[in-house]
C-alpha cells in the first residue's frame, strides 16, 4: 500500500479528531481505498512542508500530493471514479451548500461546546500553539470561551433542524445512500466523539440514529476510532 | 395554452408574493414552459377543492392536477425533462438541505420581518383567517411578534453565512447554472420583495447580487412582478 494521509492526533496518537481529515477518512473507506492515516500534531508544520500546507489532512497517493478536504476529494473522484462521492456536478454544488452550512454553523457551536476539553487531549507540544492561535481568534481564553457551554447546547441542538428534516424524508444527505455531504457533516460530530469522548446529540434525536449507521460503516470504521475519554488525556 | 397554477395574490391581485408559488413560476420558466398564474386568496379554499388541497401552489396541467411545490417540481421533471431542474437524483437529495434550511432557518426570520406589513396587502376577506392562524400560530399577535424587527435584522442576515459562502466560490448554488434549489431560497426573498415591498439583504451582501442576478433570469420574471407598495394596500 502506497497511499498516505497525515492525520491529525491527540497526546494518544490512536485519537484521531480532525473534521476535516474524517470526511476523507470516509471517502476513502467508501471508495474501497486502503490508507496508512499517519499521526500528525499540529506544530509539525515542517513534516508536511512538503505538499505546500500547514494543514492536514495531507493524501500522499503515490507520487501524488494533495492537500485540502475538497480539493481531495475531488482528486479522489477523478482517479477513482467507482463507487462516487457525488453522482453529478449539481449535487457536488449542492453539497458546498452543506458543507459551508456545517463550517459557519455547526463548527463555531461544537467548538464551543469541546475546545476546553480538547486541548486536555493535545500533546503538550502541541498546547501552547492551540492556545495561542484560538485565543487569538476568539478573543478569550478556551475556559471562558467554553465557560456557559451547557446554556449553548440546546440552540446546537436546534440548529440542526436543516438535517433532521432532511433526514426525516430520506436516508441520508445524499438521499438512497451516503455522499460526501453525509461524510462531511458527520466529521464534524466525529471530532467531539473523538476529541473529547462527548456526543452532542440527544439520544432521541433522528439526527443521532443517523450519526449512529454512519459509524457503523465500513465495518464501523467510526465507530472503532478510539476516542479520548473526558478529563485528564490518557497514554 | 392549457396549464394553469392557482397562485397567491393580494388584495391587488397583481401581487403574487407566495414563496412557495414563486418556486414553481421559476421552475416553470426554467423549463421555457408557459402558465397561467391565476390569483387565488388565502380563503378562497372552494376554487381548490378539486385539487384535494386547502394550499397553493395547485397546477393544473391539461388533465393533470399536482399540490405542493416539491411534488411538482417533481412532475414537472417527469412530464418535461428538457432543462433539468436537477440533473441526478443526489442533486435533489441535497437540495432537500437546502430547502428545510430555507424553511426552517429563513421563513421564521422573514416572517418576523414582514408579517405585520403583509397582513396590510392582503385582501379584506383573507384578513380575519390569515390573522386568527398565525396569531395562533405564533402565541401573539403579528404586531407583538414583529414589533422589533430591525433588532432581528442583523441575525437574518448572519445567517445567511452559508448561503454567502457558497456563493463566493460558484455562481449559483446549483454550480454552473441555477438548479430547484437557487429557485426555493430566491422565492424566500421574493416573498418580502413582493409581498410588502421591501429587500431584506444589505445591498453591498454578495447574495444581494445572485439575487439580482435571479430576478433578471427569464427576461426579468421575478424583476417585473408587482410588488406591493410599504405601508397601506394599493388598488
Amino acid at each position: 500500500m502506497n497511499r498516505v494521509l497525515y492525520d491529525l492526533a491527540g497526546r494518544d496518537e490512536a485519537v484521531r479528531f480532525s473534521p476535516y481529515c474524517w470526511r476523507i477518512r470516509m471517502a476513502l473507506a467508501h471508495k474501497g481505498l486502503d490508507v496508512q492515516a499517519v499521526p500528525w500534531r499540529f506544530t509539525e508544520k515542517d513534516r508536511i512542508a512538503f505538499a505546500g500546507s500547514e494543514r492536514v489532512p495531507v493524501l500522499v497517493d503515490g507520487e501524488v500530493v494533495v492537500t485540502d478536504s475538497m480539493a481531495i476529494a475531488d482528486y479522489l473522484e477523478q482517479r477513482y471514479p467507482q463507487q462516487p462521492l457525488f453522482d453529478s456536478p449539481q449535487a457536488r454544488a449542492h453539497a458546498l451548500f452543506i458543507r459551508h452550512w456545517t463550517e459557519t454553523v455547526l463548527f463555531p457551536q461544537i467548538t464551543r461546546q469541546i475546545i476546553a476539553d480538547l486541548v486536555l487531549q493535545l500533546h503538550p507540544m502541541d498546547v501552547p500553539y492551540f492556545r495561542s492561535t484560538r485565543e487569538a481568534r476568539l478573543g478569550m481564553t478556551l475556559e471562558a470561551f467554553s465557560a456557559d457551554r451547557e446554556v449553548h447546547l440546546p440552540a446546537l441542538r436546534a440548529s440542526l433542524q436543516p438535517l433532521r428534516a432532511t433526514l426525516a424524508g430520506q436516508a441520508w444527505l445524499g438521499g438512497d445512500g451516503p455522499s460526501f455531504a453525509d461524510y462531511i457533516v458527520f466529521a464534524a460530530f466525529q471530532w467531539a466523539r473523538c476529541g473529547v469522548g462527548r456526543s452532542l446529540l440527544a439520544s432521541d434525536d433522528p439526527v443521532a440514529e443517523w450519526f449512529e449507521r454512519l459509524l457503523n460503516r465500513f465495518d464501523g470504521l467510526g465507530a472503532a476510532a478510539p476516542c479520548a475519554t473526558p478529563g485528564p488525556a490518557r497514554a
